[in-house]
């Protein structure tokens, strides 16, 4: 288990600690081959340096891998910097992800058993089962429990992706009582597994990163083709119902320059894609007011993603009885 | 009163009934001076000629106003067409809005009993205070209560702003509940004010258009100036507190492109834009799939505003137990 | 068999021939019920009215299936109409859908032996196998045989899928040759199935259209699924072969906007999509400036989807030796 | 008052002087609390450190303020530092603005006079007597005087707005002379007025930046405001006046996109428009060359802002006489 | 010489008279070849048929020239339509083109004075000697004083350009006052030719329409080879100015967007487009203005290539003391 | 001749060496005047620094030129840099361009064969004349032999220009067999000359840049000017062909976005662009590949030109038989 972080890392220290492998490069400098490393954990990040057996090491670990690491923190260019004697992968029982990777400070256990009831409530029998199937494929569920809403810009957190189904549902279930056209059980289970492609597209290990497959084919075609092959294990599942299915999957980005293939064409695809919108958003807001706002400041930085600086407000409120 | 409607004219009837001018035009035929017209009512829209006294009857009425006429239904080209001989404008007592422009199908009485009782919850003094000052402008709460939500695309009815206000705030309320860094009273106050300027920028007299504020100022400006006047009618109300609120106003529409001068810079702000938006949608959707559904067609008629299709699915729904 | 077509239609004559129902109707004039049709073959479409009997013959077909009807031909409004007195659907045999469709000028069987020549040069054996067990899927085969390549803009006639895709191969191959980091069996193999979706997106029964799935979806998609159902039905298909295959049919619209969910990132994937433009729009000029090139006219008509006239030249062609 | 200049630091100096914080933080290096500071004056900028009562120090002056520093010259990674021994808030008469801003080269007295004499020539009452009111509030021109016509990109100079504001007052007097349809008074009036806003949008203390209203209304939007305000002064101020002004401001960026909330729709807005940019990028392009041009350089840098470099031409000029 | 005018043919009237060919098309109805035609001058347009010996007539003329008719005034579906008995080409000195073409209020003589005017302003002799072999190439100069500004949107008249030309120098001159760095005498001559590619974009012969080239090229690629070619008549022309005219004349559209293959780099070149826009637009709004208000219409249509309404005001001005 | 190359300097050498001078600054520090350089060759870029007779360095070179250079390799934080003691100018007879720029790995004379041959293989009298006479221009095809195809993203290198467009030709040869309504003389003719004005847009003594013609002009219109000027020399060369062909030139960006003034209206246009596409894209992906991929790594570094990364793929290829 890990007992210091790197942000605790003070120059002149010896560690012998687990870190997330981050980047590694054989490089040479006059003649020698030294080894040059990011090392990383869920509080921040350091580069290191291997000037043994640099190429032994070089084989030990791959990027997104933990490694275990024998280290003294120097610095380089007055920055801190660990100088490794000794690395090593860690074993499976050794370390917790949540040491690595930011966590939901939610209980993913009782968000699971929302999502459970939540499925309980779909009377159409057809969506009720396709649920029941994504249900009892626990493969599939342990890695919906686990992965992030995002890499880096909303639910970039371990359960994130949990937590912000359950919101998009949440606002849908609103809709559904306020909208009389609406499908319920459609939305609904549109809402549950609109992302579920995201669990193909991220990787988890050690950090977050796109795999292969959320380059090249994107979350929105991995979680149609998931619903695809699993629909497919449903005897007589409706023909339409499906497509009007898939198409929520497909259109919940909104728009073709945000990657949907189509746009929405149905009620329930038009709802579901602004419940989206406003979680996401929402809890982008959220992360970047809980990580930036201290007192005096009033504004966030520069937020590139989104072309503008955030409003944190005054720090005493007005108005308040 | 009205006693029969654009719909119901067939060829051959003489009628002394109620219209709306929508357009008035002196023309000239051969030598001779006419006057072509457009009338219309809540069930459509159909052309009229006057031969003679056109020009003392093209003072008579203006453009949006209810004049009453005596005039046979004949056809021109083949499409009915009313002849006129007397047109004079019709007195207040003589008319009812809901006969010339759709109107809410929701009792506009319940919904401003429900803003009231939305008002009421609101515990910052000043946002209450700025609420309870709209509502005593009687004038002003008169036209809210008529003002249509757009002029074509979503809400385009008598009351249809009230009924957008009411569903944008509850979307709002539904999400100061799940984020913790909202500021509730000011979110909700947003939510109730956002459009207000619609009752400067919609004429309602008649049929739906723009008024000249509606198209020099736009809306969202509108409300803006709308809710400065009334603050400053408020000794002490904070600063920051006001601009906070009228960024809410200034920034619903999401993006500078949708005509909003600055982009979402808040929680509250990001919220509201999406909460509209949702509401504004699903609106629209909903309309079109009530006037346009019949059975057999799976499909709307080409919607220009939005580029798409919209699909009803087919007659028959599946899998509902 | 069709022995007269649309534009052969002189008023006074009398007709019992087959059309394609494109549109139906029921409307009602001075209190009668009547039915307004229009109907079409390959070289045009005519308005049609049925007086008599409209209700039942309302039932008696839907639109895009090919009808049966006695009718004199009249004018309204100084244009041709169809007055029908009986309509019944036609029989399969009785109807040769090259008569109410364009159709390629290609022998389709022809350009079918090229297209099974073209994967006898597939070296890759999981590719290789794909394409077998594609080709055995006879239904499929037949679809993609008859599928139009678009429906309006490109290839929009019975057969032009078959063309587009064995030129989009003959530019590719062009392409595996030049350049040497290419890999030509899965480039000639993207190539081959890149708008195999199509066959899903189009419904040709009558004139092209359509389907649901090719609006909720789009053929992309619809291709994307139809391969990754095949794949796995090839026991250890290599899960990267099987990524980069799909990633050359998602991206091959080269743009989100263009309806693609990934741009391109391999070089096989940039290839195929400007290969793919390029025929596209080779086609589409070509067909344009054969439907309207005639003597004495330099310029096409306005070309709305790409917001331009093309440029036919001047009748003598200069410098030809 | 200042005696030397940011530019004029060399290592080694020890210093007692006026600066603009333009940046405070508080960090920690091995344990020990220190503050790291961004100094400014109108030559440029310098880091500093406080290592000693660095908490204090901390809370004596706020960002945009000018402090007086004790302070030693040194280098860090070979770059010039402050290292600051005493800090304290200058009082206001021991500052002049103009050694820590950029000062427009004009003498702002003559420019003044300037606005005033056109405002005399202003005939329409009404308009006249707007302005008049503008002129009686002496803070609002104080600080009129005072503002920045921008930021960073043009105008950004003590008095750049009043420069600004008559270079556009100039090229309408000329276009108030060329098209008859124009109303001078209202063209005039609208130019005089059109960036009033940015009174409130920009804070000159020290450094320019944005003031909160600034990013949560945007100038154009204070603009508006404020010319409304004033106009409810005066009685009888015709309403469609009002909007026509008011219409000039709030279209005055020209799109939707430069964050003005409606289009120009009077041939005086569309005017205003094009004049204000001819005179915000003939500026702006002014200001690179005069800053960046020297002997042999015949390009400017990249200008990130309009994604181009600037030609300045050869050195000698040909053809002159 | 005309004697009647398109807006004057009543039904009934007989008229040999000189109208522009607009279009022409050989049909045939029930068996029978007729022409069809459309018939225009400065006025209007009108329908014309011909039946009899419509084969031999079609060859008579172009699209484009004027003829001379003789023809009955008709009604056709209740619009007027010309009965043609003869055709013929007109002799060139039968016709005045400006009976044909709207034609500039401005005395195309007095314009061409000042264009003179400007001309002897430069000082550089090299800029000069270029506008004087301009000015010597007599056909070109017909060309230049005849051309219109734009087909449609400005200046779309006889001598449209010149008066543009003059308008856009004006602006220039007074810039060129405003700003220390520009260089007058080549802003000067940049505004002079900048759209001198306009007399090969536009045919006058009738009614304007693009030419071959005007499409092919466009009109600033065309004003720029016209320019190389002059320049190369100048012996030791210096290098750079050549290229930083061609820069103006390229440049002059602003963007690429708007069709110019360069966006502007020099000071000169952001004013020439500005003051381009400012006349451009200017000139359109009081076309429109003109042509569209009468009393108690406050907006015009909607100007389609703009997206918007132009509104005209009330008719009675507030405030004229 | 160089003998070493940047990328083999090493801290302590003592060089006498030649490199290009990419970058040239006089600066001061501490009082005295030293001169800041940038070296390169085909190799790499290196910093170094002149502290004597700085002024009369200065003079010596001008950045793009070669000098020679005697110098000690030290490091400046931690980088290598050239303290340069002695520096002069290069004569063209010590030089070899392609030490200090990337270069064809093809053989540039056989390519010049293949373009010679091409140019044989046209039939249209007037195009082959016209190049013929190109061909005659001995400096022009010098230039042309040795110019890249691009300054930094698609074939950046001596004989770029060569190499890119005989692939262009290729591509369109395929085209001309595919499409039956193609005129191949002009076709083939627009491809071998449609990128021509590159010649005069980069400059390549000692690296690749724009030259001011380059940024002024862009490639696009300078290949047109020097269509034109060589047109021009060719007696009753028909006016319509050449328009067609410069069209050809002026269209090949494909859309005005993109640089070309107007879009492609012809089919041999249309073509040309996408083979242009094809050949630029598949060359950028090649470069991207062959200089980033190394064992283990499966994706590029982020590419800012297209925002995306590229694909590698697996080490080991997949179902090779």
């Amino acid at each position: 288990m890990k007992t210091s972080f790197v942000k605790d890392l003070k120059p002149g220290l010896e560690v012998a600690e687990f870190f997330v492998l981050r980047k590694k490069e054989l490089k040479e400098y006059e003649g020698k081959r030294f080894l040059k490393l990011e090392m990383g954990d869920r509080s921040g990040r350091i580069d290191a340096v291997v000037w043994e057996n640099s190429d032994q090491l070089y084989e030990r670990a791959e990027v997104g891998e933990v490694v275990k690491v024998k280290a003294w923190v120097t610095t380089y260019k007055e920055v801190p910097q660990l100088k490794v004697d000794r690395m090593r992968k860690a074993k499976d029982d050794e370390i917790d992800l949540a040491d690595f990777l930011p966590t939901s400070e939610r209980d993913l256990k009782l968000l699971y058993d929302d999502f459970r009831r939540t499925v309980q409530t779909i009377e159409n029998r057809y969506l009720r089962k396709l649920l029941d199937i994504l249900m009892e494929d626990s493969s599939l569920m342990e890695k919906f429990m686990r992965a992030p809403g995002g890499k880096l810009w909303h639910h970039a957190r371990l359960g994130g992706l949990l937590e912000h189904t359950l919101a998009v549902v949440s606002i849908c279930q609103k809709a559904a009582e306020m909208y009389d056209l609406v499908d319920r059980d459609l939305l609904i289970t549109g809402a549950l597994v609109h992302d579920i492609g995201k669990v193909d597209s991220y990787s988890v290990s050690g950090f977050f990163d796109y795999t292969d497959e959320g380059r090249l084919l994107g979350h929105v075609v991995s979680g149609d083709e998931l619903i695809d092959r699993k629909i497919r294990k449903i005897a007589d599942f409706p023909q339409h119902l499906a497509l009007k299915l898939k198409h929520l999957i497909l259109s919940h980005q909104g728009q073709l320059e945000m990657a949907s293939p189509v746009v929405p064409q149905t009620i329930e695809a038009v709802i579901l894609h602004y419940a989206d919108e406003l979680d996401a958003k929402a809890d982008a807001f959220s992360h970047i007011i809980k990580t930036q706002k201290i007192k005096g400041k009033k504004w966030s930085d520069w937020v590139r993603l989104i072309d503008r600086f955030i409003y944190f407000g005054e720090d005493e409120e007005e108005g308040k009885t």
